[in-house]
């Protein structure tokens, strides 16, 4: 296990001055001995909301000070709780008249600090609350619970209260309120990995943990490892426990405990709104990083009752980037739009161009193996069975296609070959002859349409000439009967081109760019050999 | 390596699925033969803004589908485009007159499928403009470049301008702008790991990957691993070979490749900040998973030159949660405030309580051995210790002790312990004293304001009597003490209390809960004994 670290030692104290490029944010001058960050400019005719604890929970919880959430956060090291002047310090330099409220989660350091702290700063003549939160229900319901990523609830909702100037009583009456009606549970497969030495996990690959703290401690049971949707439903059927029996709404927050992506995040979302208590969330925050422990493989669901009070702090505008709340809702769909008809152009004759399709498509289903013995000495070996498909398919609806226009004509062929032709050169064929009909439409000049749709496979193919591809026969070629040149001309050039592929024996584009220069030498590239022989039959 | 996940063949699925629980956003019901997300209400007579690609990068692209940035996203299978038909059928559904811009990655099959889609799109009379992003940096100035997490740029400007209701062609022009001014590069340690055969890494504990693209190709170069600043260093020495040699203002974008936890992620923000770029960036999005490579453990940092035109793009409001966009400013510090004293009070005499207290530091310090001795057998062995360095710390400052104010010595003694004892009883005693001293000042009731610290105590303790704790003595004598009884009374109460700890051997709190009943039998709680101890020689 590999880290983005400078010093061990100095982890918590960089990542706090990397989230200080947000000028909103600030810090106290004694930091790192105190670690404080508050808010820059904090109006000291409101209650200030102070939360913190041990490092490691990023963005929790200095991630969360901000107009609408937290006044000022106070950072302890990793998994350890901040000092008491580091928390009196927080309280000193954020409170006014109103008051403060400390926000706690339910462990014994944070408590004792905290409450002490709160305590001292009560005999300096402040006025301070403490909100105690323990929304974890792993342990039952006798125990003292943890605090998880929950809490956040209580910061945004109490946050509301003080940014809209509600007294202490009355912040602090929504904080616990918020905080008694908050439920959490945690599940992981692999544990936070400590930076200055990582261990090997204590589960093994048959196995998670449900029911764990974000301390590294131990998940109150060890379960066996299964797909999303049943370690979601175990989780689930855990909190039911403990959710009150009525008939409630909640907010849902799924919070990543570290390192799980963005897509496995989405995927256990997905598992929840199939559970029989999506039906009752009204709200999600995340799925994203709200409070981690370190890189957990894991993640948590906490479940909040909500009423309209709640609901209405905990959609309220918040400055902190870190918090965001979206409804949360039944899956739905749109009618998917009818796209083109293969064929949609009524079917004509006209004797020559049939004669010329049906020379080209037999020469190319005939050249199927003489093609792929070329591209097995400098590509993948597929190249005439990619060209034979499409002939073949071409001679398949010889009797549907619109042979006497030419833009429908170009067209169809375009869509035949983007529906029929597997691989790169299939599509790429299929932009020049669906850029040809449409420019044919424009000016009616069949060579000038070519050319232009030449230029658009070489636009969206990255390739130009030179470098090894059917580019280097068909741009010549489609030069000469852009300037209205014959097709022997053309046909000459493009044999030229074909040609010169043999000595081009350095490339930088495609699978050739891979090859020496020995092993290209003297064989042509297959895409260009098969524009000069489908000229040299049109002329023959 | 395990992951969240069902079906290995769904991944893809499933994120979508749970990416649009969010109301305002739906899908196609051809789902998920073909994926596009879109917005819910789309409004045709603005231009539609698409992107998408390969999937393995969420949030992108389906996440920034909102009002302000994307119309639609269409989602290929991990590292894989999505196919012509399901390009143009986003077009499609959510193209009207004003026609749509296609935002590219480039890479071959994105470029090849939707270009095609394009094409078709016009053919069926949709106005449809495509821009092709490349601004990773690290193959070089003469290679066509990958388009990397700097195309989220593209999106958001080209979202804002199209729904400020401009037109086609100025949607376009602000795309291509932002693309061509856009350099990127990414920095890995470990690649990201499929979810179906997850690979052992092909670096070393002693390499990382310079300037790799987002579908694990292998970076253009390994280097030696090393700090989070010196990585960081590099990978701003290459990108400055590549920006603007004037002096411009730009925007960042620091992007999180996959597992990288959030305070690794704001430690390469701490680096960033200590370079010389640093002066010049005004705005960053990030840190965040904007576009991630799987689980990949590496980051992106893109660098885009801003006027007001695109800053107004960039910072006007957009729906998508997972965009946020900030102002990078200094960091600062605000001065941090004057702790009390830990002897703010005058020293004053009072022999009485003098010679108590003295009687109480002798006591602690004699019984420090045999205290310790009990602690080994049920805890850990250091409490005698612990009491003895308070009483000590006391003796040593009893000069300037307030002996003549009861409340100012409470407080007092409160401090000292915070300050000067360590561990859970020392804050545990500190809160009491603390709590005692301000409750004294209300009503001038020793005992009651004892036992009013004592329930604090227990508030942030978390203990109640019965748990083999020192509160085993304290409650029954601060209870005889609360209601005026004599200091004898109270001695006998905390004996009994002491001793009564020797029957508790079945406790949930505390170090001793991980005990045998047997291994605590007869052991009196060294807390409890020492408050026993206490009183007696207070009465001897």
């Amino acid at each position: 296990m590999k880290f983005f670290i400078n010093n061990p030692q100095q982890v918590v104290d960089e990542g706090i001055e990397g989230l200080l490029t947000d000028p909103n944010l600030t810090k106290l001058d004694n930091f790192p001995e105190v670690r404080v960050v508050l808010r820059k400019n904090i109006d000291k005719n409101k209650v200030a909301v102070i939360s913190g604890g041990g490092s490691g929970h990023e963005p929790a919880h200095a991630g969360f000070v901000g107009e609408g959430m937290l006044t000022a956060a106070v950072c302890g090291d990793i998994f350890a709780s901040p000092s008491v002047d580091a928390v009196l310090s927080a309280i000193v330099a954020t409170t006014g008249e109103k008051g403060c409220l400390l926000i706690i989660k339910n462990y014994t350091g944070d408590r004792l600090n905290f409450g002490l702290a709160a305590e001292q700063a009560r005999d300096m003549g402040y006025k301070v609350e403490t909100v105690i939160v323990g929304d974890d229900i792993a342990l039952g319901e006798d125990v003292e619970q943890r605090g998880l990523a929950g809490t956040l609830f209580v910061h945004k909702a109490a946050g509301y209260l003080a940014e809209e100037g509600k007294n202490l009583a009355q912040v602090t009456k929504m904080a616990k309120k918020v905080a008694e009606q908050t439920f959490s549970i945690g599940l992981s497969l692999e544990e936070g990995q400590k930076f200055q030495n990582p261990e090997s996990s204590r589960l093994d690959q048959s196995e998670a943990e449900l029911g764990l703290g974000i301390h590294g401690e131990p998940g109150v049971e060890t379960i066996s490892m299964d797909n999303a949707e049943s370690l979601m439903q175990q989780a689930i059927q855990k909190l039911k426990e403990y959710l009150p029996s009525e008939d409630k709404e909640y907010a849902l927050m799924l919070n990543n405990l570290g390192s799980v992506t963005p897509l496995e995040m989405n995927i256990l979302l997905y598992a929840f709104q199939k559970s029989e208590l999506a039906e009752r969330v009204k709200l999600i925050v995340g799925p994203s990083q709200l409070m981690t422990s370190l890189n957990m493989n894991g993640f948590s669901i906490s479940m909040l009752v909500i009423d309209e009070e709640i609901k209405k702090a905990l959609t309220a505008k918040a400055t902190p980037v870190s918090w965001f709340i979206r409804e949360f809702g039944k899956i739905s769909s749109v009618e998917s739009p009818q796209l083109p008809e293969t064929l949609p152009f009524e079917a004509s004759s006209n004797s020559a161009k049939e004669k010329s399709l049906q020379k080209i498509t037999k020469e190319l289903i005939s050249l199927e193996k003489e093609l792929n013995a070329i591209d097995e000495k400098v590509g993948d070996g597929d190249a005439g069975s990619t060209f034979a498909t499409g002939a073949k398919k071409l001679q398949e609806l010889h009797d549907k296609l619109p042979f006497n226009n030419d833009a429908e004509l170009l067209i169809t062929i375009g869509r035949i070959l983007a529906r029929e032709t597997g691989g790169s050169s299939g599509v790429l064929l299929s932009i020049m002859f669906t850029r040809a009909g449409n420019a044919y439409k424009e000016h009616q000049h069949l060579g000038k349409a070519l050319n232009e749709g030449l230029q658009k496979m070489k636009e969206f193919g990255g390739a130009e000439e030179g470098q090894r591809t059917m580019i280097d026969a068909l741009q010549p070629a489609f030069t000469v009967l852009a300037e209205d040149g014959t097709i022997e001309e053309a046909a000459k050039k493009a044999r030229e081109g074909a040609n010169k592929t043999k000595e081009i024996t350095n490339t930088d584009f495609g699978r050739s760019s891979y090859l020496s220069e020995k092993s290209l030498k003297d064989i042509p590239d297959p895409g260009a050999e098969a524009v000069a022989k489908v000229f040299e039959v049109l002329t023959s």
